[in-house]
């Protein structure tokens, strides 16, 4: 099978596919691409939190001429449940992601229902290059253009950023004494637990919901994305695992004549042709798949487009027990599977493998993900739902040298915040972090799964995927969903209380 | 008094002066230019350390294409002690200051002293800029020459670049295991400690010497310095205090005349005249009285000139008791208290108040003093033994603005490195640092001097100066300083085996 690019697409098809500064819908950027707009609709998102800018510096480690530039970050603020700087009430803040910031607002309902209970004010902070928080004027045609001016978007600058931001604005409000809490989910709870480590002046605590902070290269195996997913497949059955698997070489057997390109496009109901439809196809077919996994949430959600509770189950229903009958053949199978990730609400009427829609401006990744965010993810198994597939360092740089004519830094990220033997390095330094993991999502291989000390925690939810404890609640969500958040909850009283205590006892 | 300008010196005159890029010997540089190299001859120096180098990334944390650029950095390397690593004996590295780093290596015999006990690696790191660490091909012509390639000098990039070394160096010789201790005096006790609280995962622990990492705006008053500098001299006589706390004035009365000019020329035995000569002397006679109230050690020294032990009561000697007899002036007793500090080898003829020579490469200080370390220390009291002189920060922004063309960045370091709430923060993060500080010195007053937890520790020595405790020991060191040397070792001891416990018994 050819396929050996196709499948090591992960962070990385936008390369590839040689237009480095588009996003295709097969895109899996990162994980937190993942959140789900749940239980806010654009209607009611105005009420959430108001808008607001920071003039923000370029670039805080060196004192160039050009560092001295500035831009404007958004942030989003929302001080409703906020009980003011003179009760020293907590302010709650959302380092953001490689996306726009309203969406992870929205979605990271968590906060806002907690918000009450701390009487917390809410801030969610915008990450440089996303959203609306472009340096270069805030134009994205000349921040995107090259990487001149590309460079300065990176996680120390982005961290830096909410450190300066976060001081400046407890100043103007006058509160100084208030504690902050950090949250994140994905890469932004790689970046709340990076910010309590890096900036433990700020910050007095990070929820750092699944995080990969170990899935780098030599911490994580490059396979453990990919078995994660064969073994979500798996656990709900081993026929729909087994199609899924032989699927690939099917669909790369029929892609090889006309008639079989035919029967493909009819099979799958596509727009239109495409010249290397099998290639296409296969990442049309596994982005469901991989995705679907992240996202095997307990309730219905809604992603890129809607999805049932426990998505995953739904997909391998539709290839146990076909719409088209016991003797439906394999791609009417996958095409049922398909659907759920793609069609669920049904209006679809064809299917377009090359859109290139990007809604939440989640484009930029493909830039982290060639130059420090290094996540081996490509790797299968024999045994893998996907083919088989070496990892290998050297595919990653050649395709971050054709598209960006970068190499990547293939050790900063652990030069710089750690890993390698993290329980070592971490047991007596450093407190107050949560690492929230659910055992379904593909990014739980590279989290921290284990207790490092009594303050430095691990919540693992066998049954939870991408970072479920940070959605919207609903009615229907498990026990164990609600014990998860209420014991989150729990331990950010304790670090709120532990300060107020140090606030008023210790004298330096 | 129209001295003003001449008081605020500190760090600054070179800016002052106009001459941005030169340094004049009256510029008391950095804390660190006062660690004297005492025991170790030139010729004994050889064998200290072997000299290697290695390839420096110019930008750690952007990806520009500049940002690829690399530089040759110096580190210096002494394994006459070191265990191996299939013991994973220790690595001892010093964090370089804003100097040649032989100069530093060559004044750090505590590192020397206790390797064979500790069966150490012996280590020191250049610090970029500085010494033959020099960007941009090692020019520093080139590399000096404007903000475009100084912007690059910064403590977060020098942090880094140790980081980078460290981690390298450690696989290069197989000795992942083996921890990693960092020392550090003055600016460079200030990057060990930063270095340990920002990565915990390279080392274990750092003794910060004289590292006055509270020493910024609203965190030390402005007056602290030169109160201290004051109670050093008040603390050995009243009379001494006064006669230089007077003498100020008639300086200044005395410039004032030709005849007066050439009075003052003649007392001080100056080698020509000066224009300013007021302003000059001033500045030579302070510099001479702070560098003393630094390098107040209890053992002869030798900074850039040769002290006897206790120069602060021999120059008190000088004035209470002239040579010249009881009915002496002022000049005459101020003349020889400047000739302890000035020529103790008694081999000057005359004296140039102009005296650029910088033979540890230090003058890039100025530019870390413009861009991010601003620490203020040029306030004086009433009380003070200098001119009273109020402290502005515009001040010093418009000396920069002069210099180098820049604002400084005034609350960087603390938005980075933190310092507000110290206690708070730390006591419950972080862990083995030790803060040495010795109260003689006038850079205590922006130190540590209270334990903040059991394993961040404050080490305080009322009789000591400026990183005595680093110093190669002599048999007439005092009983206190001896044990403060002995108690560092316990510490360090204490971290090296709880390593060696937590490296068997910790999983992950």
């Amino acid at each position: 099978m050819a396929i050996g690019f196709s499948f090591q697409w992960l962070f990385l098809l936008c390369l590839v596919s040689s237009v480095p500064f588009s996003l295709s819908r097969i895109t899996p950027r990162f994980p937190s691409s993942l959140i789900s707009p749940e239980k806010v609709s654009v209607s009611t998102t105005t009420k959430l939190y108001k808008t607001s800018y920071f003039t923000q510096t370029l670039d805080h480690f060196n004192f160039l001429p050009q560092s001295y530039q500035t831009f404007q970050q958004r942030y989003l603020i929302n001080d409703t449940f906020w009980g003011g700087a003179k009760t020293k009430a907590p302010i709650f803040v959302y380092t953001g992601n490689e996306g726009e910031i309203e969406w992870f607002a929205q979605n990271t309902g968590f906060m806002f229902e907690t918000a009450p209970h701390f009487k917390a004010l809410l801030v969610f902070l915008e990450h440089r290059f996303y959203g609306k928080s472009i340096p270069f004027g805030g134009d994205k045609e000349v921040a995107y253009s090259n990487t001149s001016t590309l460079g300065y978007l990176s996680s120390t600058q982005a961290l830096a950023d909410y450190a300066t931001l976060i001081i400046d604005l407890k100043n103007n409000i006058s509160a100084v004494d208030s504690p902050v809490v950090v949250f994140g989910g994905s890469y932004g709870g790689m970046l709340a637990a990076w910010f309590r480590l890096k900036y433990p002046h700020v910050a007095i605590g990070a929820l750092a919901s699944s995080s990969p902070i170990l899935g780098f290269e030599n911490l994580t195996s490059p396979y453990s994305f990919n078995n994660i997913v064969t073994q979500d497949f798996k656990s709900e059955s081993e026929n729909c695992y087994q199609v899924i698997k032989d699927s690939w070489q099917q669909i790369e057997d029929t892609a090889k004549t006309s008639k079989g390109i035919n029967l493909l496009r009819k099979s799958f109901n596509l727009c239109k042709n495409y010249e290397y439809i099998g290639d296409y196809l296969e990442s049309w077919l596994s982005t469901a798949f991989v995705y679907t996994a992240m996202t095997d949430y307990p309730t219905p959600s809604n992603f890129l487009n809607p999805l049932p509770a426990y998505p995953v189950k739904q997909m391998c229903k539709a290839i146990d027990n076909p719409k088209s009958g016991r003797n439906s053949n394999t791609f009417e199978k996958l095409y049922g599977a398909a659907n759920i990730y793609y069609n669920y609400s049904g209006t679809a009427t064809c299917f377009d493998l090359e859109d290139n829609s990007d809604p939440h401006g989640l484009s930029e990744w493909s830039w982290q993900a060639c130059t420090e965010i290094i996540l081996p993810t490509g790797g299968s198994t024999n045994q893998s739902i996907f083919p088989a597939y070496e990892w290998h360092y050297s595919d990653r740089a050649s395709s971050c040298q054709r598209a960006f004519g970068i190499h990547p830094r293939r050790t900063w990220i652990t030069t710089h915040f750690g890993g390698f033997g993290i329980e070592r390095v971490l047991k007596r330094f450093g407190s107050n972090i949560i690492f929230f993991n659910g055992l379904r999502d593909p990014w739980s291989g590279g989290g921290v799964l284990k207790n490092i000390s009594e303050t430095i925690v691990a919540i693992v939810a066998k049954e939870g995927a991408h970072h479920v404890d940070l959605r919207f609640s609903t009615k229907e969500d498990p026990e164990w969903l609600k014990e998860v958040r209420k014991q989150e909850v729990r331990i950010i009283e304790g670090w709120i209380s532990q300060y107020y205590h140090d606030l008023a006892h210790l004298s330096f």
